[in-house]
């Protein structure tokens, strides 16, 4: 080894925070998201519902890497299961095949045949984005059509592809143009009607309104004497994430689903977040009893564990004459240790009654939001929640006006670690969504007690009565 | 658990051959490219430079998951790094930061420092793709532009983006419209010059012919007037991949920067394939004496056990000003498996020399199969190579039309694993490459020895006898 | 010259019109508007208000080429004016400057400096649509951004940039990928409201709506961190020509510009149907209280007699600096006889009180065409107007739903020629428009009189009771 | 008529050429190509081969409005012509039909049936874009394939659809992004051969590099395994015009249009320039031995009395079933006065033997013009025509650098009218074109007389000789 090599490897062996620190502000990109906190926050275990940073505070998690750890930190099951892969087939190039990846796409696309009577086939890849990349390919080669509709307030990812049809105009802003922008259309958020209607007599007004674009050819939209629409696909999240996990009215699935039948347009269903029980059901749209055409899901299929992430469409759109070798492709796509561990995170979810769990803790954890809401109805503007993804809108003392700074403050303090309970030093690690960025969106983990529950709404409460002590 | 969970988990728990392929040719996508060859191969075990089939038969590979593996197949150091950044910090939002990530974007810095002089960054990211996507991005941005050169039998990924810059027409062709298709140029792969000119005389003829492009504004690439260039950024791979392990004269990319630098076009270097060592340097790059303004990589870096992939670029194009916090995310960018086993790689990267063990084991390798060129000038037209990325060209008898067909075949016969080395049955695992995909590409382990670099080439020669027999 | 151009002249100097018809069915493209009416007709003189057809019956002209032909066919003052330019000076090119280019680009502009008080200057060009690509390429250079705003029920235009700009999908639907095309937005067509509001208490719900595109960055259209808008401008017509002689509430305009100001989107006011007095003004957007940005106009300037057209836009968008040299041209673009007719018809309009006639005739028009809706309430849903722009709605005998089918057959019946009007053989052209191809959009020539008028009534009267006897 | 009004036509009746010039600088867009030549230039009257400014000077002119007004200034069959229109039928909207409309579409078709034994239509259009424009439609709707190849050196108008085939980047820099950017392909300028190769053993090298393009996938153009192009058309000059009269080898065209039709690319041919026998045939592809798939036309059509412009197409590209009703449209699309004077052109054509008179006249000015290089061989490089389409290469005294600046130079000074010809005061109006902007492209009229040729010729060397004394 000579000497320069040392000398880096002196430097870049350092566990000194500070240290640290200096080599993170000079040789990271800031590109992602670590610096919307400043300075950004070290963590050094995980276990359970816990991060601990690297005093040993432990910080409750509530946002559980945003959906993609459902199964706990370190769940053990899993993690025994990368270890025996590991040791056995731990690569394989995507071109040869391994019992794993045919195992679980079976198990997917069986599940779907009898949730939704459809046939159909997975394709795996690595990355939500790269699995959404894969959905718009095969409805682009079905359609033949490059356009398609999404919800405002929708994510789908940050690939130039995904990006087009994410509503967020700052992720588009700074890289020139896309020639395939989405048409982005009001989702039912009904605590702020895009059409302040009120839900109780709105008669889905908002379906009705997407409708109307297909009334005449001058609507932009539809050809009327071709029969023909001008975009091939709606990109939903049944329940938004970034969105803030608003949980929409029951019958706005279905009318939306109607329409789009009725015009020949594809239902792409994005499952990243909301899938694998967050919602209370393997798929967050089965609480909406519609049919998607196209499931994309990731996250939380590996616990965190690895990137694997997938596509499962219709049998027409994706059997081997309409979808041929070729079509895609990706070094890690159905990488063994991704496909292991995922199939046995399915084989977990088949022998537990994960629905009955993740509704009941859930229905607990709102209520328990619900009091903190009643308690602080200055502070606390809208809470909802279905399964364990749940809402608290962060407002001003009139209830309704989005109060970011309010936001940012308790999710800062939160990330402090010095909070006083019962004797113990703890923090609270939350995750700030939603349009106005008000909302904290909880994605606690399934492993999660009754009593940590309590312990999260303690955290809230106090940190509530910290950060907004005048509207107490 | 109910019933049909059970018999649903009874399904896909099965071991069984015969039952799994049948489970696949129902439920996985073809799409992918598993049936390139039928029936597709299942693999059961791996380990240094084998794989093992169900049988047990080992499997000599040359192509080490197109160089995702380099530091072999189970490789010790590595996978218990990742075990034990799995009892540690298995799972973290990539929002927060852990050590291992900073370290990796620091080592990779402080490396590029020394080698090209130039100060940057690193943004990671899931998959080659991914990391290319944020290149094009980091390209936009810096340039308020969209249009990108790239290599005719250029390869860099598979999502709408990169398919973009990728040369292949069939990768584009049921996907509708490209708003940001790259112009390709011609790649200078000597052998089958695309000028019909010898090396020896042409005087880099092609490099000429790319500088023509910018004479005047009607060659429609640029803007005399104004001084600006319609491109933003010329993406290469310094010894192409995919395109057959083509290896360009060593003036060519002095020569081809020169002109890019003199235009204010960047260019994007992509070490998906060739980076870690594969050509013997730690950058392919290295080896052509120009310093790129970005670097793509992946693969390799964490020897395949995590998709982990990344961008390096130049200070000014990815300073917190150019590319502030926001301009990309994903999930699993730079989780903490992948970034762990990535910087135990650049550690041992450090501490070995694997400059001098590559291009030893290289030069002793490419002499041998230059060897079974002479020996068999009727199938093997041109071999070439650089580090441990080696190329033999299969032509017909005349030793210069593509024989796609012998390519084939011998690819076939190889998975069979029917081989009789001295009284052992082995297979033999090669990748196919090349603009007539006539090209073995061997990618061999850096742990290979000259033992089995002669078994290698032992089992070339059985192939070759075997499968065309009329010209040896 | 030779017997085979002898035998073609031959062919092509026939008048008769069965030949006529045979020619025009096997060497004209039917691409055109032609044969929405099979056979198609063949007129053979015009005048005042009148065309001819080759039998010598007049029909009376309520739609005046679409708005092209204000002034009356056969206008003897600008044909003179054509003629002179012809004896002097009939061609040249625009390379070069002759003074009725300069005396009618500086009329345009000083009357607009009177109207909205802005600086400005004229690019002259032929045709509708490559004014409306001159304002395109105006637009695109000021903003550095490709995406517009427009209305649904919009037409600017069919060149491929002004289709990606016109509602219609028809127009789109063969032609592939259209990288550019507009976000449409609901007009302000109240008879129809795209949000079933009443105008009475609406509070331009419209107008705000369109406005929460802005709320925050996830509504897809702005990026608020910014302050950028990711759409450049807004095309409108402030009467809708095809869209149905639509006229919005006076409050409209001024209200969306308010929005468009705020974030930086300009205004383009497409005038090439509804400028030069149409609507009662020299622009009809001078109804509506606002200064639009960019004027496009066309059409009626040279009464029909050349496709000169133009753009109008604000100094710091089109001065020497932001569009130097070079930024436009085409051949005719200020050709000498346009111009000199269009310098002409500006003349006449100066000396002339268009305002005065062109309100009063069409007040007058406007009130018969209400007793006729008001006589056959079961066929005439809406009738409104401004100037001599007006329209009747037909509808079925709800008052409501659109009857295409009967709007169809009073335009084709209108043009047999054989209505009786006190004993005189007659035809009228009508034009149709509306986003239901159900609303007579009446655009009579400004020399039309009180006994012209009546005679138009008179004939659609009879029209009615001869298409629709059980609805009157 | 009001103050205001009277007070802006006493401004705008001005007859001053120093009041005309300042209302030019402030109310006209420079954004055309007047201000190329500063101060700019007014001329006052046209006649024969004669332009005379506002003092009577006449200007010889060796350029004809860019070969719009080929059968001479004030041609008096085609203004009266005109006029008759004027009389009869001087407006009608395009959606009727006047017999002129109809022969002319006949004869052109005839002729092409007769020229390259084709069936097919007229679509008719205004300005030569927007015909290039309906040809895009035609091929976009033909094959479903937006992408186009066009040559370097091409030039087919100024909208954003015609922009994106046209090569010069100058074009499009400031305008955004061109999603349907063509291919440039570099045309056979053999004096400038693009490969360096010598007309007389190159071999077509250059059609044999266009042809490489679809060797294998890997070149970005051509699926090998569905046989399909990822271009749909080639549009070419068969001479280039703004490229600068450049005339290729007579068998490049067949040999490109093998290449094309073995790969189902068509070609479009525009004629907009050299069309109607400026090259010494009907159509200048004529001279080349290939029959377009789609042919583009304009300008000279009515000898630059009306922008009417078409394109003729094959019957499977146009037919009402391929093209049908609404698939193109603008206002003046088929205006009676334009297709009037059209019809009568095209008489002309057929009555008179312009084949022989333009070749003749070509060859003798020819002639005249390679003597001048051999008197000037420091001046001039290249000289070269066909028909009356002639080039004159400006370069510096090695006989082939280009000399821009003395290109400029003797335009310049032919502007000013201050030439002496044997006692008589006279101007030169000539057009600078090339790539290098060195390039005199001579497009005298037809009616131009052998002492007007010689007149021209002695123009030109007086002006050589004014302005490069050190060079004679």
């Amino acid at each position: 080894m000579n000497t320069d090599n040392k000398n880096l490897l002196k430097v870049i062996n350092t566990t000194d925070e500070g240290e640290l620190q200096a080599l993170e502000r000079q040789y990271c990109s800031f590109g992602d998201t670590v610096h919307y906190l400043e300075p950004p926050k070290f963590f050094d275990r995980a276990e359970g519902v816990y991060l601990y940073d690297r005093g040993g505070t432990p910080y409750l998690d509530l946002q559980m890497w945003y959906s993609a750890a459902n199964f706990g930190y370190g769940n053990q099951r899993l993690q025994q299961t990368l270890k025996n892969q590991l040791d056995k087939l731990p690569q394989l190039a995507c071109q040869y095949l391994h019992p794993e990846k045919v195992q679980l796409a079976a198990a997917i696309s069986r599940l779907n045949k009898s949730k939704f009577g459809l046939d159909g086939r997975v394709q795996f890849n690595v990355g939500g984005s790269q699995a959404v990349e894969d959905s718009l390919k095969i409805v682009r080669n079905h359609t033949g059509k490059t356009l398609m509709f999404a919800f405002m307030g929708g994510y789908h990812g940050r690939t130039l592809g995904a990006t087009a049809i994410t509503s967020s105009y700052r992720y588009r802003r700074r890289y020139g143009h896309f020639s395939d922008r989405a048409a982005f259309v009001p989702y039912p958020y009904c605590f702020r009607c895009p059409y302040d209607k009120k839900r109780e007599d709105c008669g889905l007004y908002c379906v009705k309104q997407f409708e109307k674009n297909f009334e005449t050819e001058y609507n932009s939209f539809w050809d009327a004497k071709a029969g023909e629409p001008e975009f091939s696909a709606f990109y939903v999240e049944s329940i938004q994430g970034t969105g803030g996990y608003v949980v929409p009215p029951k019958e706005y699935f279905p009318a939306l689903k109607k329409v789009l039948d009725e015009r020949g347009i594809l239902m792409v269903d994005d499952e990243i977040q909301m899938g694998f029980f967050r919602a209370g059901k393997f798929w967050a749209i089965e609480n909406f009893d519609v049919a998607p055409d196209i499931i994309v899901f990731g996250k939380a299929l590996t616990n965190g564990l690895n990137p694997l992430s997938g596509v499962w469409a219709r049998e027409d759109l994706i059997n081997p004459q309409a979808f041929p070798p070729g079509s895609t492709h990706s070094t890690f796509s159905s990488n063994t240790l991704g496909t292991a561990v995922g199939l046995e995170a399915v084989r977990m979810m088949l022998e537990t009654d994960y629905e009955t769990m993740v509704n009941e803790k859930g229905a607990y954890f709102l209520q328990q939001i619900r009091a903190l809401q009643k308690k602080y109805p200055k502070v606390i503007g809208d809470t909802d929640g279905m399964g364990l993804a749940l809402r608290i809108e962060v407002c001003q003392a009139d209830g309704y006006t989005p109060d970011r700074a309010l936001t940012d403050k308790i999710f800062a303090e939160g990330m402090k670690g010095d909070l006083d309970v019962r004797g113990r030093k703890m923090g609270l690690v939350l995750d700030v969504g939603g349009y106005f960025k008000n909302v904290f969106t909880l994605a606690p983990s399934f492993t999660i007690t009754r009593e940590e529950i309590d312990l999260g709404v303690e955290l809230l409460d106090l940190l509530i009565r910290r950060c907004a002590p005048d509207r107490i």
